[in-house]
């Protein structure tokens, strides 16, 4: 059976690794935080001390990691994964970086005589673990075919969609989507609030209508108790509104329903609520509304 | 059984009133072309030749028009709606006014002894027909339970949002976030088909994501081609987010999203879309992006 | 000399009939309120008991109301001004009214053998006095030449720009302008202070800059203290931003600025701010932001 | 006399030392394309063969160019602006970069013991050769004191704004209402030109209004015929809406209006209109638009 690795084994990356590990494969995995990893230790996970020893070790190689710098920290570097790639080795990598920095390091992959897909999520932690997560694939064709049996293990849904960096090309629209559907869903709620209804029936009713995206019943019931800890927070998604709104700038596609939203977000950071779950849009709206009646 | 009335038998109004009568509901129907509800009579359904007749005739009365100007044409003079209403009968409307109307209506009817609901539905004709609509009701309490197992009988999902004009305000809190959402979506395929993936498997990623409603699953595929008739078109959508936008300033209520998409629907009439699917703000976008790499 | 009659002599309409008794036209006025033009009385001007006598006993009759129920209110009945006319009359409106409404009164006025012009005027009661005033005419060219030197009397730039109710479609597409300007100033005045400039300095370094048009300098300084009584508030704008975007929705034309604008003046009703100057957009702006470094 | 460098002369910088010269003051100038500044030799100006060269000569030294691509290009280097500063000589950059850029290139010129002020313009060159020019200056109190007598040579207005980077934050709050003016201009005259007023008129008239800022005067009549050379071009000014944008991101402001006009600006160059003078806008909102009654 191929030989795996996994570097970054965070609240995403290390369930990943436990549903590879059930399917049978054999993985070897790095985490920054050793302690952290233990649990998959305990299920049978062969750990590897540096990024590149995973590397070395496996036939394909998954990366999991939050942004673009902590990519770099775990891809260059003398025990970095690059260093440990070669020829007819696989490298995926799973974070939602740039379109531009994942062909980037693409290039350089390649350079080593491996190859590259770039692999992003659709789908928050409990999607995961409900077997339910989408994966888009990117980067060459034969390549993708080799580790889709793998990527199946980890969620059902995995759609090839094109060249290096097309995948987080997709992510990126995809989340533009998440953010003015809870946008909107918040109008939605205030204004059925103001009008005299409860807002507990409003979310109600809204979550049996045909708007009702899994997004909106994940985050729906949030806008009655926002969650202690947020899933994916105000800056997290912003984060990506800018890497959509510079991916319109550059090839001519106006998003003006994304501009909009990006703003509110803007305006959550100014009220402090940076750190909370983008569905603190929500309170922005509400902070400017007149008295409920 | 309860002796059911039914005013406007179109598209909508004539599949609900099929459902009634395959639960062994006594139905008295009217409409303005009766040739079209033919296959009702068909169906062991009684003709009334006015509104008024048919009010005289039945304990519940319901409505199913295009909009105001329509209502009014049932509702008023002798042979009117409201003629026919008397102590002890209660009158469901089902169409989508403003709440305001709606109120004014309902005191009215209240003039004559009877009660008034406004249950206005949220779903196209397939979902009626699939057995999957959602009717929200406001108005007197007592009245919605006396009406409520009828109504069920037309669609499974029935909630009470509270007094009189409500249920119509949470429709349209429900079609605003229809249109932002037919928006977003739109704004994630042209971003990812700029990128360079195909139209094609740019919808079915998205479709597959977590940001699939019903809504999102249903007209999704009119982005690769659009209906040769709207299931709601232009037009209609523009009305709602009217009333939307005014019931906003009324309430104080702010709503971004809804304002920057009910531009992009001005710019769809504009363009000379305004009797096409909302599904048409694709278009709007597509003509304003730089040419596909 | 042309006899004048002038109904409405509130702020602006008593501060225009003052001039054109100063350039020695004989006037005679009405208002509601008969005690609030006793200084015009004093300076020469004839009273009229009603708004029909004003007209039955002038070549030329102006009004200068508030709103479309205002303009109601004098010219029809047995006392309005419209009863008042006749061939050979020339009626000039000057407020701020819907295109249609316009136009529906320049039928009725026609009817009686009159004729009717749009006169709104662009500027406030400084603009006014200082003499800088400017009056957009729409209506028959020929009326339009009789009154020009009147109106030349009230204001210096006096423009025709075409048929029945296209005076106030301009004066609405100028006043679209006012607002969106004042909104792009407060973004520019909050992103300065926030950066670590002085908001004197701010707004010093703006009034000084090429987008110091007239509005921006009376209104500039609001954004360091707002006036005690608004020049022209919140609500009023927002009445001729919703013409604004009526308008644009029937003509096809996306107000994609004005939409944003107009959603933040909502806001601001919805903070309670609806009676202010409509320069309150900035403290929409400011409550939303983060803390001043 | 304090003798002067300046470095960068094309239409702007070209005209300022030419104004320089006429003051009396001793420049030395450099640019990339010698031939360019033959008329300023022609004038009395002295060359220098690199930046460098320039900085040692004088004790007070300009550059004026595009973006920061093009600062870095003569600031770096062994013959760069920055190997000939010391002690004593102060530096200023009237260039528009962003704010952090600036700040950071301040720090590299404390280093070697000479001081920086950033010294962006508001205004063109036609503003310029009018002698209307606005200075905005950041950075150490007294070096401003220094330049201040030089500064009013190029131009009368000069604001001190505060320490370093804070005059290019001012620039580019300045700059985002240009963008936001033109777009309403534009929406005003596509709103009047629907309606049935010409566009000659509609354009006359709001340059008669209180909404007529210098800028509007110089750009509103490109709304009739577009300039065959932009002044400033719509890439240009969404670099600056971008700083804008991102500044708002980092310190908490939201800026509604400037996001909306960032994506006309984007629509823009979808359409094929990136190197136009940024008035392009109302050909956006003119594509959008119903057919002219």
């Amino acid at each position: 059976m191929t030989s795996l690795g996994f570097v970054g084994l965070g609240v995403m990356g290390g369930r990943m690794v436990s549903r590879l590990l059930k399917a049978g494969y054999p993985v070897r995995g790095y985490n920054r935080t050793r302690s952290k990893a233990q649990w998959l230790v305990d299920a049978g996970m062969h750990w590897g001390d540096t990024p590149r020893a995973v590397a070395e070790a496996a036939d394909v190689i998954f990366s999991m990691v939050t942004d673009t710098t902590a990519l770099q920290a775990v891809i260059a570097g003398p025990g970095g994964l690059l260093a440990g790639l070669g020829p007819g080795k696989i490298y995926a990598d799973m974070s939602t970086v740039s379109p531009a920095a994942s062909r980037d390091l693409a290039a350089q992959v390649a350079s080593r005589g491996a190859q590259m897909l770039d692999a992003p999520v659709s789908g928050s932690v409990s999607t995961l673990e409900e077997g339910r997560l989408s994966i888009m694939v990117g980067g060459n064709r034969a390549a993708f075919e080799k580790v889709h049996p793998i990527l199946r293990a980890i969620g059902p849904k995995v759609t090839y969609v094109g060249g290096n960096g097309l995948a987080v090309s997709m992510k990126i629209a995809i989340n533009l989507s998440l953010a003015v559907q809870m946008l909107a869903f918040s109008e939605g709620v205030l204004l059925a609030e103001k009008s005299g209804i409860s807002r507990e029936t409003a979310v109600e009713v809204l979550l049996n209508s045909v708007i009702a995206s899994p997004m909106v019943k994940y985050r729906g019931p949030f806008v009655l108790r926002m969650p202690e800890e947020a899933w994916f927070d105000v800056r997290m998604m912003q984060k990506d509104l800018l890497l959509a709104l510079e991916m319109g700038r550059q090839l001519g596609v106006p998003l003006p329903s994304t501009a909009v939203t990006n703003e509110v977000l803007t305006a959550a950071r100014g009220m402090g609520l940076g750190e909370k779950d983008f569905a603190a849009v929500v309170e922005v709206l509400a902070r400017l509304s007149g008295p409920t009646k």
